[in-house]
Formats: C-alpha cells, sequence, structure tokens
C-alpha cells in the first residue's frame, strides 16, 4: 500500500463523538473531503440527526449518499482522496432489511477496503455491549455488525475506539 | 486551576465498580469528603441500591441528595473539598423526566465544572454500546447522555474508564 | 502460584471475537487443551451458536460440558494442562434460571479460581455498556454479571477486554 492510502476503523457506541473525532481525522488531510453518508432517512428523528451531521460540515466535504451502493461508490473514489464513510453499521442495517446475502455484501466491501485509494476512514457502531435483546432480529442485527466490525479490524492499520469523544487506540 | 483543585470523570457500564473506584480516588484526599448524591428513590429496588451505597461510606463523608439542584450544591462547596458526584447520569434522567431544558441545565452545569473548588470527581454511566432501543424516550435519553458525557470528558483534567473494577484511562 | 499457573479474564461484548482470542492464548500452550463450555442449548439458535465454536477446534481440544457443575469441572482439571472456559455469563444465567443463591455459586467458583492448576483461561460478556433494561429479570442479570466480572478481575493476573477482534489490556 502506497503511503497515501491507509484503513482506519473509528467504533464507538451512540453518541460517542465518533463521527467528530472521524472528522478530524480526516480534516487533517488536504481537501477536497468525500463523505459518504449510508443513512436513510426513514422518519423524523433520522432526518434531524442526518441534517445535524451536515451542518457540521463545510464546502470542502463533497457529499455522497450511498444507503446500499458503498461498494461501488468506494471503488469509483479518485486516487488520493480521503474518504470518510458514516458508517458501515447502518449500511449493514439497510441491506439487512433488503433481505440481502450479508455474508456476500461484507465480502465485495472487504474485497475493496483491502486496496484503499487514499486515507479512508471508516465508523462504526459498537452495539454487542448491552444485554442480549429479546428481539430476534436485533439479536441478528447485533451479530452481523460484530462480525463485521471484527473483518473490518482485521483490514484496518488503525483501529480506535472513541469514549466520550475521546480516541482510545486499539491497533 | 490550583494545584489543589481538578477534576475527574469517571465513566462506566452499569455494575462496573465505577462509584467504588471514584470512592477510592477521592479517599486518597485528605478528609472530610462530600458525597453528592443524585439517585431518587421511586421503587423498593432503587432504595435497596442507595442503601447499598450508603452503607459503605464510613462518617469521613458527608451525603448531601441533590437529584436536581446538583449546579448550586456544588457552586456552595468549600473551597478545597474533595466531592464525588454520583452520578451525572441520574441528574440527567431527572432533568429529563421533569421535561427541562436539558440543553440549558447542561450548560449550568459545564459552567460551574469549569471552575472546581478542589478535587472533584464525578461517576457518569456509559449508556451507548447496546443495540438501539425500541422506546423512543430511551433512545433520546441515550443520546443526551452520550452528549454529556462528551461535554464533560471535554472538559475534564482526567477521564477513566471503569472494566469490571479496573481502571483504563482514557484521558 | 507456580510459572505455570496464572488466571487470565477475557471480557468483551457479542460477538467481539473473545471466544477466539481466548482460544489463541491457550493455543500458545502445549496441547491438549481443556475447552469447559457452559452454553446450554434451549433452541435452535442455540443449538447452531455451540456447533459453529465446536467446529473451529480440532483434536486437541478436550471439551467437556459444564452448564452447572463448573467449580467442580475446574477442580478436576489436571495439573499443568491449559484450561478456557466459555463462558462466565452462560454459567451464571444458568444458575440464575434454577433460581440458586448466586452469592454462594460466585463464592465457590472464586475459590477455585484463587488456586488455578494450569493457565487457565476464563471468557465473559460485558454487558452493562446499554441502556437500562426495561425487564427485571434483565436488570437483575446484568446486576449479577457485572458483579461476577468485577470479582474474577479482582483475582486475575491478566484482565484483557476485546474490541472488534483485537485486545485492549486492562490488567
Amino acid at each position: 500500500m502506497p503511503d497515501s492510502a491507509s484503513l482506519t476503523l473509528v467504533l464507538g457506541g451512540a453518541r460517542s463523538g465518533k463521527s467528530r473525532y472521524a472528522e478530524s481525522l480526516i480534516s487533517e488531510k488536504p481537501s477536497p473531503w468525500r463523505y459518504i453518508a449510508t443513512a436513510q432517512a426513514f422518519d423524523d428523528e433520522m432526518t434531524e440527526r442526518i441534517a445535524a451531521h451536515r451542518a457540521r460540515r463545510d464546502e470542502r466535504w463533497q457529499t455522497i449518499d450511498a444507503s446500499h451502493d458503498l461498494v461501488d461508490v468506494l471503488a469509483a473514489c479518485p486516487k488520493g482522496q480521503p474518504v470518510l464513510v458514516d458508517c458501515l453499521t447502518l449500511w449493514l442495517s439497510n441491506w439487512m432489511l433488503a433481505e440481502a446475502d450479508l455474508e456476500a455484501e461484507m465480502r465485495k466491501l472487504t474485497d475493496v477496503l483491502a486496496r484503499p485509494a487514499g486515507h479512508w476512514v471508516l465508523v462504526s457502531n459498537e452495539v454487542g455491549s448491552g444485554i442480549v435483546p429479546e428481539n430476534a432480529l436485533a439479536r441478528r442485527f447485533r451479530d452481523e455488525a460484530g462480525r463485521l466490525n471484527q473483518k473490518i479490524a482485521a483490514l484496518a492499520d488503525e483501529v480506535v475506539l472513541v469514549v466520550a469523544g475521546l480516541p482510545v487506540k486499539v491497533k
């Protein structure tokens, strides 16, 4: 991998400050920066969250929505451009709602992430440290999200856990 | 800030040993120590929990209940006295139940915490590392608690995450 | 404690990779290795999980099921043999379902763990970092599991938190 390319995974719980920390990593690199958003606005709560995240980013950010086609969008990223993906957990949840073959989708993702074209920073949620959910779908999602985090962490050059806005280096 | 004043945030999950660890930090300082309790005893379970916590503390502790008026109680703390607040998450939950303006309450709190009068140790819960709650109020609480933890962590001189009773230094 | 004996606690959320990491620790030692499984297969989901875990282990592993009698099984482990217990949280949940005296069971366990006969590695779940569960039994389980983790962590020579498959040294 050239010096100008790397893969960083930023993990954290809900409202841990992981997106903001990931943005700070990207903004140390020369702009323009690419922001790949995976959120789907199903309801007002989600629409507000997306708008609040967008409002934080200035014109140096190019935002691309990729609720499902993250792999194609990543493959088309220009060589050398810093890229932020926010977040892998929502992307996984979108494919799960679509009843896709998650194993196959994860394999396509890890294939493209094995060869980053620039400094790529991926945000993902830590969802497995609560009590076992009563809902079977939630249990399955928790398992798949944990497996995805492990796969990406194994590929990544750096892994950071964000706790109350502060980074804890894991790899 | 004088040498005799500092702000420490102790984070941890339920039954992680965070209160006990926070007490150990305070007890390294000269007594008497001030214990500010934010719990409200709504039911038997909570009453028992409060009693168990109290039973652990001897006469060197001065306990003050502050389910809502934490800011005033902190502002009135004598200069140089070590203070333990247990915990911020319950204080936030009390104001949320009272349908208060949480943003305003948080601002008043961070104002007083920016100028600690002695060694102040604050306990707070990590609540965002499980699956997204189905209950909308729980989701909102999780968000607000995460935001509060980030604000306090940014102000704090030291931040410690307690895991199974053991401290992990975060800041 | 002789050089050939030690106690390691491996903590992590669901699908954090904690079992796999614990297996990697044991496999650095000379085989045969003893695998003590505490899972009870109540339903298809659990049966599949157990089968997937077993499929990963070759003939150098001797698997013993101990859903409840973990203490006796540990006490009978040959001197010098590496042992993996997967996991303490399920063992606790089995006794809780049996409406046992958990305090007494935990005491028997910590008694035997205070004198490991070889390199013993214990896997346990971190369950306390989500929102407070609405279900009272889940709340009680979360409390007991947290208390158990604290007790074992206090005894252990090493404590590791696994995040996305990666070890974070806690003790």
